[in-house]
């Protein structure tokens, strides 16, 4: 029987019954593809004398796999074979980064991230946990940022009982003795998120704790035997990222254990998954090479145009902006913002050729948020931002690029000579006259060509069709006029955008 | 009799009257000071048997040297000792990063860059040569870009007989021979620039040779040779900067060629001048250890609030904005900026904590521009930009930085509860209420703290203080208010930006 391509074959090993520490990686497996190509994918012990190693084959074909271990003899020199035929359809495979500074799935699919965030998800009891889930992915939300390690602080109500390892008898935490428990929750974690559409930014390391845990005080070598072990588990599923941290700055050590840090999991992760850190005030170096793309927090860089596409500018990598202040009603500035300023900011980071991500802030009856716990959102910005991500999956392309990053007094952003984004913010104007951009890279626009407009309403959400077909008339070196010379009208102070589509 | 603190010592030696060809370093001396510490220092080629070792101690005390060489006898095994002193009045050392993101001269003084261009500079006759020195320096730029190989293509009219290297046999250009009264005319250029109080930020390679000189087209080793020796040559003065190459991205070169042409000069110049490299339109990684200020053009970063920052972010390095478009009167959007605007873009720079560089592009008689060639400064600008020069000059601290740069809607600078400035833009309204914004370093203001205030106007160049005393009465997380609630009346409409100093 064919196994199907990007999904998990779990090899179940029996090994030593006084389990190996897992600082240790207890056994790797060779998985090979008659193409020649083959993948080195650490196993993991699942407790008792149980032992997993997970794979998800990227290639059709006849692949063979070969066992080793340097801890225990049982584990050593076990082999088999298997057949992978297609993926399931709405399979895709992993997010990987594509056309520089966007991302698609292994298998070329585009994808767009609309990100949510509930950072202590994993650790509510059963019904918020699944409801959570079920709410995000039907406000169209196909990424969530949350915390393996539970959260302490403001706003967090609920303490799990749960904990990812045991205690060594000084009272510590053990990471050579993962609570299997724990990790079979994060597992299906990621499995429920699969099944709902979204992909798995997996926090790993958590700067939350605020003394109450103490996972924030492993040493290095500790952090890295559990980076080791939740990568071996978690690596197979297509639907996840990796990110080191949220708001890392705020835990005091050197940028390089950062470093190494991502380094690591760059070296163990064998299906490569996508890697960032994401920073409180301090931006880390997203110019390392094991950084995959720019994850950034910087509360002004999506208030207005021209912002975000200069950390584009500086890292070359997609950036995700994963927090631009969350829409709701707590009295500090980060959780405060209007339904129509969240989605403006969305716009902005749009056209400036970043994504960003989604949170709710109002405070619920309990006491805490919906960025804490989950729950049902209630906000007026996800039926917004479900409308934008329906744009972006007509995007033919890898994504929207400022079409002049050097100087374009318009914003827009666009595929050349295809397809073009100007967003004119939460007041438009009540006429638009035809103008595109030309700019340094891509096709170029010429005389002639020809385009359909349509005006977007992001708010209410419509996209009416202009019933006129511009020519270019003229085309200078940096901007292109329509020959038509008459304006678009256009519904005066609504927050509208124009989407440029070339018909000829 | 003591050598004084950062002044050039010349070691003239006689070697081969067959010179050791300039791809090879002919000596090297070392400089020890009593301290201990010790400087390599490349020795060059001056002509028939002349061979120079130039040197500037940073230190005071008593010196030795002694030199050696892998490439002649006679070069070997010279020594000597001197002893050093005070610096002559007025002179600092070389300029070095300060306070993470500003300047400072090796002595601690801090050195604000008001910049100018002239690429073409070196190029000219003897006339055009020195008054454009002595107008930058009557006009307070305290900086100059310029090439050292010739410019050609749009608005060069003027070309020189004198080139950097002999031509070897098949007709191409032979690094192994440096044509002597180029390279004297070169230094003589830093010197005149040093006498004026100019530091020569000198832009080594160069994309625009437009096909006319080839020097664009040496390999990877013959620029190497070249930099060498170039270093060699001026690394002594205090007043160099290394620019790699204005706009490298013209040039069609791998990337790591670059750092690796920028790892050289790190590796070689033993007094650590300052290094950067400049973009067209695509940025340099200016994480890059080997780079020590980020030197970006991108005509729209200096065009709104909250850009110029963002680079800050990205680096944690000095920001140079070596080039935001010119004032001037060309057809070309980087040449067409009125004065008012680039003041504007400068006052925008500052506040971003960032520094900008100044150039001048009216069509001449001839031809050409000031930017290209030099002459006499025609616009508006420079005497506001010494204006600007003089209020930073006034900056008791390495420099202004964003007070809260993660979200401050009115796009503060300072130095935290010692000084700040606010810049209102092209037309200020007619009143401004007293608000500091609270940022995450730094001291924290405090109710009670007391500040006087400085309408500037930017434009008109005056500073009017309000014969108020303002008291903090309101401190929150993010804003601090005075107590006196009654605003500073502004004149409307003009350019202004407000300077509230700490007075208690």
């Amino acid at each position: 029987m064919l196994h199907p391509c990007f999904e998990v074959i779990e090899l179940v090993l029996s090994g030593p019954a006084e389990p190996i520490p897992a600082d240790r990686t207890p056994l790797t497996v060779e998985f090979a593809h008659d193409s020649g190509r083959s993948w080195q994918v650490p196993g993991f012990w699942d407790g008792g004398d149980r032992y997993l190693v997970r794979f998800a084959p990227e290639l059709q074909g006849a692949w063979t796999w070969t066992s080793r271990s340097q801890e225990a003899n049982e584990l050593t020199g076990l082999s088999g074979r298997f057949e992978v035929g297609p993926a399931v359809p709405g399979e895709h495979g992993p997010v990987r980064v594509a056309g520089t500074f966007h991302f698609s799935h292994a298998d070329g699919t585009p994808f767009r991230p609309l990100g949510g965030t509930v950072y202590n998800w994993l650790h509510q009891d059963e019904r918020l946990y699944s409801s959570t889930v079920a709410s995000l992915a039907e406000a169209a939300f196909n990424k969530l940022r949350f915390l393996v390690f539970p959260q302490a602080g403001g706003y967090v109500e609920h303490f799990p009982e749960l904990l990812p390892f045991e205690h060594s008898p000084d009272g510590r935490w053990d990471v050579t003795r993962p609570v299997i428990p724990f990790f079979r929750r994060l597992d299906e974690s990621v499995r429920l998120l699969r099944e709902h559409g979204i992909q798995a930014d997996v926090l790993l390391l958590n700067a939350y704790d605020n003394g109450r845990f103490g996972l924030d005080t492993l040493t290095e070598d500790e952090d890295a035997a559990y980076l080791r072990y939740v990568v071996a588990r978690l690596s197979a599923y297509p639907n996840v990222w990796w990110s080191l941290c949220n708001e890392f700055d705020i835990l005091d050590r050197p940028t390089d254990r950062w470093t190494r840090a991502g380094e690591l999991i760059a070296a163990t992760d064998p299906h490569r998954h996508l890697r960032s850190i994401h920073n409180w005030v301090r931006l880390y170096d997203h110019n390392q090479p094991w950084v995959t793309h720019a994850s950034i927090q910087l509360g002004q860089a999506t208030e207005d145009f021209g912002r975000g596409s200069l950390f584009r500018d500086a890292y070359r990598k997609p950036v995700v902006l994963d927090e631009i202040k969350y829409e709701g009603d707590v009295p500090l500035r980060w959780g405060r913002l209007s339904a129509q300023q969240l989605v403006h900011q969305f716009w902005i980071a749009t056209v400036s050729g970043c994504y960003a991500s989604h949170g709710e802030s109002f405070e619920n009856a309990g006491g805490s948020l919906h960025i804490v716990e989950g729950g049902t959102l209630q906000g007026e910005s996800p039926a917004r931002l479900a409308f934008l991500r329906r744009l972006l999956d007509e995007v033919d392309g890898p994504g929207l690029d400022p079409v002049d990053n050097w100087w374009d007094p318009a914003f827009v952003a666009g595929v050349p000579r295809k397809l073009y984004l100007q967003y004119l913010g939460r007041s438009a104007p009540d006429a638009w006259t035809f103008r595109l951009p030309q700019g340094q890279h891509g096709d170029r626009l010429e005389v002639g060509d020809r385009f359909e407009v349509d005006v977007i309403d992001t708010w209410n959400m419509t996209v009416t069709t202009v019933p006129r077909v511009f020519e270019l008339g003229e085309v200078q070196r940096n901007d292109a006029f329509a020959s038509d010379p008459d304006p678009v009208r256009l519904p005066a102070g609504e927050a509208i955008a124009l989407r440029v589509r070339r018909v000829g």
